[in-house]
């Protein structure tokens, strides 16, 4: 597999098969698991194979050193019998390696991109011609840190930034003229989590931020926090506690979650407020952020200024004092494998209300023993 | 204000005034209402200033056109008495123009960057060096992508890529060598939304996609999709059984999410199960994507070997079946600004059970009438 990963081969527009969303201009990543990944790239493998089992890195006035073990080809080497043959034999060395994808796009092997700006640009053009020449969609271009000198050079032949991650950018270009982008577009959200802890005492646990505005200042808020890369909310939720406080804590429940937008660098945000159980009750603070953590009544904490004339917190707090009084539902996660990608996940729902067993339910569950 | 966003401005670690989040590496962007927002502008403005009215552009040996209004200085005009205050101007001339962020960072202006790679080269250098001497800790630096020629040489001198979106690529700069990088992360999630749409005949609304993997081949599957920039899920779940298949609906409640991890392009994704009420019964499908769509019995729907063998499918219609019994609280949309960050959003929640009126409940909605 070179340096290609799953995940890389996968980034085309698709269905979800994650829980099968279709894929939808402009948002529409795809997940596919390694099974069914695996002999996709095999086939396009297979199909790139057939057209480029002779491509190879070759540029006209330079030392070009191959960046992977492929063989690569001298020009001088080819037993070259006229003129015709020498420019179709040309073509087909100055291309850059790629592999098609299952939605009629192109990937470019980021493992074999040539080691100088000259060349790569030469291939790039020559390659944009080829795939125009044979009706593709999509490309996908990228370029790892290591040869930012390339980003340039893309952009002037008409790339665009799709995304970037500390190591790479990714850059792509849309071929049909006659039809809209169908490309999927970046992430679109963060995530952040804030608990609810409550003792027996019915004090809620909450903390004093360092950092923020004049109009907060001297507001005791709830513990909260953004998940971290691939993090589950329900463990994000007791990490940050602990965090912040030093509290140990179990989840109980996502009593509800905010949705909003433009937010940092533009991109929206969904903020799940969690109901979490106190494990221990001694706290110790992050220094860092924290500048104070204590268990404060809920009388004293509703009744703060900023809190009491807030509709939002109003709700929240009104929320989970219902649930308090089992008379609210929150979602729970339940882990589960969806044979349609084989991913493991977590589904958050209510615990569906039973006869058979009425204490099989969300509501029922005790806040605090 | 020049060219610079208010967005930009906010993009520094921080709470997440939204709803509080405290900002935790590395997930820590920040959302601030144009109200704060404006005035740490100013403030941002002021200690600017204090310290660089005279900052301006100004490059050896080059013709250097300013990119914006800004007026910009002669070296030939300057009025030098000695060596140490040539020095000393030069010094500041050459220095990036940026502003301070409230974390003790800088955000380099993207609006006053100098025309070309050399003087870029050049200031960037100078600026670093000077931010060091100040103790500054993270550094912002915003290249459009008509700049992008500057991308690698901002790479040559340390900088990261942070994220990109297709006008331009964000880079970043930790510049404490001892203290842990504290910049928030880039968009983490993808979102997705399932719509569960059932008629009075306890018929449910199916698709077959157009692109799916051979496993998937004459599934008939809910419609789904990703949720647009900036778009409500309740919307984004009407929005695409409408595109997909022609019918109006009216969107009820979340009934369930599923998280899962490392997909498109190693972000996670967030998958949102919608109830949804037919407002008619017209199918008419998108051609682009959806093969066919109709009116599927839901038992005939269920009895399918794809979701009869799957476990996350099989809880999910559990769900919604126990909606239709009312026995299950979805979370239903409620508009709502918080004062924090005067921002309009949308908090998702179960109405509460209210003893004076017990039809205010999720459960006691009826499906269809």
């Amino acid at each position: 597999m070179d340096s290609i990963s799953l995940s890389e081969v996968t980034v085309v527009r698709g269905t979800h098969l994650g829980f099968m969303h279709s894929f939808r201009q402009p948002f529409s990543g795809v997940t596919i698991s390694p099974k069914f990944c695996f002999s996709k790239v095999e086939g396009a493998r297979a199909i790139s194979s057939s057209v480029s089992n002779t491509k190879s890195q070759y540029v006209y006035g330079e030392s070009l050193a191959p960046t992977s073990d492929s063989g690569y080809y001298k020009m001088n080497g080819v037993n070259l019998k006229n003129r015709t043959l020498i420019s179709s034999v040309k073509e087909r060395l100055l291309l850059l390696d790629a592999y098609d994808d299952e939605y009629g796009g192109v990937v470019v092997d980021h493992g074999k991109l040539p080691s100088t700006p000259n060349a790569f640009a030469l291939m790039l053009r020559n390659s944009l011609s080829d795939w125009k020449r044979k009706d593709k969609k999509g490309v996908w271009l990228k370029l790892p840190v290591e040869q930012s000198e390339l980003v340039p050079i893309a952009i002037k032949e008409g790339f665009e930034y799709h995304h970037a991650e500390k190591r790479y950018v990714m850059l792509t270009y849309w071929i049909p003229e006659k039809e809209p982008c169908m490309l999927p577009a970046n992430a679109s959200h963060q995530v952040g989590v804030g608990g609810f802890v409550l003792n027996q005492h019915k004090e809620v646990l909450v903390v004093q931020e360092k950092y923020c505005t004049s109009t907060n200042t001297g507001l005791w808020k709830l513990p909260t926090g953004f998940i971290n890369e691939s993090e589950e909310i329900f463990s994000g939720a007791v990490r940050e506690v602990k965090e912040e406080t030093g509290v140990d804590t179990e989840f109980l429940e996502v009593i509800a979650f905010r949705h909003a937008h433009n937010v940092a660098f533009e991109k929206s945000d969904l903020f799940f407020i969690c109901m979490l159980k106190p494990l221990s009750d001694k706290i110790i603070i992050d220094d860092l952020e924290i500048k104070a953590a204590k268990w404060m009544p809920l009388e004293e904490y509703v009744e703060q200024p900023m809190i009491r004339g807030d509709k939002m917190f109003k709700r929240v707090i009104e929320i989970c004092e219902a649930r308090l009084r089992h008379r609210y539902c929150g979602l729970s996660p339940h882990r589960l494998i969806s044979s349609f990608d084989g991913r493991p996940s977590s589904l958050y729902y209510n615990v569906v209300d039973d006869d058979h067993d009425p204490s099989h339910s969300n509501c029922s569950t005790d806040f605090y023993e």
